[in-house]
């Protein structure tokens, strides 16, 4: 790494000052899988709290092909021009098998990379879902205490992506096609449960008729869940990122339900019960962390691991033999 | 509990017996999340393994409506007529929510229930993705040990249930649907980059034309995918649960891959890579049980996550007083 260090003061100030710069190192700091990272990425985190949880969180998905990135930057557009400061992040489960990343090519959202008040970053590669969505969960953290003001989270694909996202979000959007002819496949029931609203995008490239069934059936399928505890009814509404048609109205819906559950107090609750589940979460990896950085489990782990590639010994064996020398060795 | 309690030695004689309420009954065991069940539970299965190993095991994934059920009794009642013990798992992250189970209602696979040489087994209900796939995975080796000499592993639905499933079989086979329009829409390009075959199912319901223009763009779309180091190019078939036409066709294929990848050494080599992956699942699985056990974690626990739940202190600082506390108390 050919760029100066920096201190953890430095990066503090940073951050607060809201240089963006300095905020992509941080966060790149704490993507870093290397142990010596560590310590100041939790630093970095801990000293961003306090300033951190004053933006609206927005998890937005939909299946490859409905305009995630279009939809984006059009609502991002109309988010900047009343003021607001915005975050786009994202977490991509394919990322971890091709390395890349549906945020990567920065092109795809070229207006707000280029506006002074939007700070787009890309989905952390590697590891798994559960490290992914962590970095992303800590990243939120620092995007707020450099004063963004909104944070959208995106992601792509129907799977176990979404509760990661649902798990770190205030306001959950699901995109929809119309006329996509078997409107329900390839959106899991789980994903649909999670939504607070369904928008129906690129009303400009469909039939009056088919957005109005589309419409239809997606109120009918949220009726089937049971009203929860927010007091809010998840609505179905239209829209066309290219002609901006109905982009205003979803961000006044998204501020109608941000106003609605501040009020009634779930907005908080909602944020406890994630933070509870964070905590869960921090702890699982810690202890991986702990357990990896072992000098005997460092020792002997790879070729514990050889042996069972080799088929000399089965998983369950190499497991006991490894958790042996940590448990011994302290 | 008022059944009587068994020996190790009474599980172990039981399973290696094929003994099917005694199989039963220890995969409960496994499923358990009581502490008090865990050695026994390990011990079980560690008595299992050297019997275990020797089946076929076959993932079986596509989206809900696909006609899974009917298949897995169709090409079924052909294994069992063939002479072969046929045991049907299932993992199903959807359980998790609602408790329920796809294979729980059993008269779905009516046939097979009833026939002396088939086991099936519903999805383990609760707990994470990760907890379900890791039973499962050890269901297999009982099943195994009780002389299952065909092990298929259900999965619904198109997220990341199949890379659990993906790391537990031979053979992995995606079903489909003709004519459903958008025919790649629903499925994610990784479970399609992980299907060995791709089975369009049901057509005895879709047109002549239909079928052979789905033949050909999923075709078209293994294409696109870089040739594996198993020497095997995924095949195209098409079949119908119902009438039964294309279902031995299929059975066949998957003995053509074993005999291939048996041959050419990739089939112990995924096996092995396979053992590495589930060594490091268990590792992460022992760790946390030992914090979880832990007196001091136990007395605070409860209190600290409910200052998290009121917002009183955050994720980090509450999995900081909990690890501390864990770090301290050995």
């Amino acid at each position: 790494n050919r760029r100066s260090s920096l201190s953890l003061d430095d990066y503090i100030a940073g951050i607060k000052n809201g240089d963006r710069t300095i905020l992509s190192r941080a966060i790149t700091l704490i993507e870093s899988t290397k142990s010596s990272h560590r310590e100041l990425a939790q630093n970095i985190i801990e000293q961003c709290l306090p300033e951190a949880g004053n933006s609206i969180r927005v998890g937005i998905t939909g299946v490859p092909g409905v305009g995630k990135s279009t939809f984006i930057e059009s609502m991002g557009n109309h988010i900047l021009e009343e003021g607001h400061n915005l975050a786009v992040l994202a977490i991509d489960p394919s990322s971890m098998r091709s390395r890349g990343s549906i945020l990567g090519d920065k092109t795809r959202m070229e207006t707000l990379a280029n506006h002074g008040n939007a700070f787009i970053r890309p989905s952390p590669t590697g590891g798994s879902l559960g490290g992914v969505a962590r970095k992303t969960r800590e990243t939120i953290y620092l995007c707020e205490a450099a004063g963004y003001d909104t944070i959208f989270i995106e992601t792509v694909g129907v799977g176990q992506s979404e509760t990661a996202v649902h798990s770190m979000v205030d306001f959950f959007l699901l995109l929809m096609l119309a006329g996509a002819g078997d409107e329900l496949q390839g959106i899991k029931r789980g994903v649909m449960e999670m939504a607070d609203a369904i928008a129906i995008n690129k009303i400009d490239e469909a039939s009056k008729k088919a957005v109005s069934q589309a419409v239809r059936e997606y109120k009918n399928a949220l009726h089937l869940y049971p009203e929860d505890q927010s007091g809010w009814r998840p609505e179905v509404t239209t829209c066309s990122a290219v002609t901006e048609k109905g982009i205003p109205e979803i961000w006044t819906l998204i501020q109608e339900y941000v106003r609605l559950t501040k009020d009634n107090g779930y907005f908080q609750d909602k944020r406890n019960r994630q933070a509870k589940h964070w905590m869960y979460d921090t702890i699982s990896n810690r202890l991986r962390e702990h357990f990896y950085e072992n000098k005997a489990v460092q020792k002997q782990k790879d070729q514990i691991e050889q042996q069972v590639l080799n088929g000399e010994i089965s998983s369950f064996k190499a497991a006991h033999q490894l958790l042996e020398l940590y448990f011994k060795s302290k």
